[in-house]
């Protein structure tokens, strides 16, 4: 008998989470009686509204069908209606909606290109896009943002660099993951122009949209002028309503060819979830004030780690913009031994702490070695104690150096 | 400025799912008033098991979180006692948790294929694998199955002559959708020296494991001896508790490398949909008497919808054997033609009925013109009156032969 045929390419370069990866690590742990504040993951901790819940506890058909591969009508109206009161004027036709903003990615990413098209991303990006590219054979190309600015856009001319014959779109995240940078104006309209002269999708990563901070307000992609066949809007639930568990998000394009394609992807796994849906169509009840609530909770949370770590000696790091993530540029030899350090071999009365090593957010090979994603999802007490915990593992960690890399 | 890039020739082979394409012709009929039997999508009217809608109606959590990328420990637990019963003994790591049965078959493939390779499947088979397929740069190869030997396999040699060089996998689905046919042992065994032969994987979807009527029962392909490394399972509680949107399914295979590249393709999407795990991790106490009187009640509803065809002048058909779906040969010109007849022209007392035209089921061009696909998934006096309306419209249709033809 033959050997099995061995797995495709495709699985052997898919990359593991850098989010995840360290689970058995946390898992082992917890066992060993630890606890773990995670930080690693961008799991909000904040109480969804309670209309949502209540929408979805009082589900009363007597199965759970199929909905439309685009998704609910009446969720899509409320989708229309937030998107309304955000400013942005759309048409129910103009919305999709996903299987999270994951599938929201991933389809995009698939109408776009073809195996072997390239993406242009800034890096350090969120993690997953990596995932997504290696299911549909997309290469991204990365443009590199540095710590020392903040993490916003390099100039011009270092985007336009990469551009090449096979570049079919520029893929931003704005409030970003992992940085916590929000572009302003004049970076927007940069990136809206390159790709108006280029004829490049400008496809915009937006699900942090109200998570922005000291009074800033975030500019939408959809808000481009004279890009409307080219802009792709992914966005989701998941984290503005600590909904990250019903996987369902959604895609918004004026490109009604775009728009078919997606359909026809969507036809193919039938439809998004359907109590996510029905759960969310509560979610025009929902009062103004409860994101706003949650903001000012997460401004608040940022200036706890923020301050934490720009306090503590050889840690480079910069005030995050918006979302709740920060990058820190540590001294460390290693962020990925510094991270296993943590879980495994470190406890401060019993507790640790479980971050995320930055390097699976860049593509370029040797950046983000010395960086970590914290997350900062857990209530003000837990996340003071957190951070006591991990400079105290920052100071004993025997591959400390006397201070974060300037580059 | 230059126009934008076109789109992926990825999204312009992507094919509209031929289930759900009639859709707006549906919907415009109900705007005019007229009731519609909705036989055309796999859609489940049996009440799901009271134990697990409470399950979902008790969620008592703050808010949605995510779980492990490879499913709630729970649901996992929940599932492996669900096999042990129906004597499929499995390890809990032998059980990956996807977002519902669509994403089992998209995985594997993922994992198995790469662009260009090839998987063999007999047609008719589930239309939905062609999406599949075409988001991976799959080709999926036809083995023809025939109305004349109710869909069951063809020899041997017929199957050997279409595997070559770029052959991966075998993808089969017993109970059978659209055809309702269940493979016996010997088909099954034979697909399994075909696949320990040749090295392949053999892709079993097995969602309809339970529906099986007249005594039959079901042969797993986990079951095939010195397989272990190549049999991968897809499954989902879609159809066996009338939970289609909760979106939840899974993968069982043994082969570890492969449930590797699973898990990090599922990672890249973060985790399958919380709350359907949630309800289902009440499977456990869903009684056997419940499943027992679904099956015995879409064996009746079998019957009904068979009688009624068999009776017809010039329609071939076979009694299904399984699945709740039934093939029929019509004596009509164009299948297409008179889905969208019954839906737009024609009426009995302000009603008639959705059917999905079988040329989608087909990849080789041609076949299936003739032919449609009915899922019986209404309760009996519906069904009756169902087809009594599609038999008054095929007697009427202006595009009928006399007899469906025979090959």
């Amino acid at each position: 008998m033959p050997e099995p045929f061995p797995l495709s390419q495709r699985a052997q370069v898919m990359p593991a989470s850098p989010i995840r990866r360290l689970a058995p690590l946390a898992t082992v742990a917890r066992q060993a009686g630890k606890t773990i504040y995670a930080l690693n993951i961008g799991q909000p901790d904040i109480p969804t509204p309670p209309q949502i819940l209540e929408r979805l506890r009082s589900y009363a058909a007597a199965n759970v069908p199929y909905g439309p591969s685009q998704g609910l009508p009446e969720f899509i109206e409320a989708l229309r209606r937030y998107y309304a009161g955000a400013g942005l004027a759309l048409e129910a036709h103009e919305i999709f909606v996903t299987t999270a903003g994951s599938e929201a990615v991933l389809f995009t990413l698939g109408a776009l290109c073809d195996p072997g098209d390239q993406v242009l991303v800034f890096e350090p990006f969120y993690t997953n896009y990596n995932g997504f590219a290696a299911m549909m054979g997309v290469e991204l190309v990365p443009v590199t943002t540095r710590a020392e600015d903040g993490y916003h856009l390099p100039l011009r001319g270092a985007i336009e660099a990469k551009i090449g014959r096979r570049t079919r779109a520029v893929l931003i995240c704005s409030p970003n993951n992992p940085t916590g940078t929000v572009y302003g104006d004049a970076e927007m309209e940069m990136l809206g122009s390159i790709c108006r002269e280029r004829g490049l999708y400008l496809v915009a990563d937006e699900v942090y949209r109200e998570f922005v901070y000291d009074g800033r307000t975030q500019r939408s992609a959809l808000t481009l002028s004279g890009l409307d066949q080219q802009v792709i809007l992914c966005d989701s639930v998941s984290k503005r309503y600590s909904l990250c568990g019903v996987r369902v998000g959604n895609i918004v394009s004026r490109n009604r060819a775009f728009l078919d394609a997606v359909l026809r992807f969507g036809q193919a796994r039938l439809c998004p979830p359907t109590l996510g849906q029905v759960a969310c169509t509560a979610l025009t009840e929902v009062p103004a004030s409860y994101i706003q609530g949650v903001v000012a909770e997460y401004q608040r949370r940022r200036d706890v780690v923020f301050d934490a770590l720009a306090s503590a000696p050889g840690v480079l790091v910069r005030r995050p913009e918006g979302a709740f993530y920060i990058c820190a540029r540590l001294p460390v030899d290693d962020a990925n031994a510094f991270a296993e350090f943590l879980l495994r071999d470190f406890d401060l009365g019993g507790e640790t702490v479980a971050v995320a090593p930055a390097d699976g957010f860049y593509a370029t090979p040797g950046l983000g070695r010395d960086e970590v994603r914290i997350a900062y999802v857990l209530e003000e007490p837990k996340l003071r104690r957190a951070m006591e915990v991990f400079l105290a593992a920052l100071a004993v960690y025997p591959g400390r150096v006397a201070n974060a890399v300037r580059r």
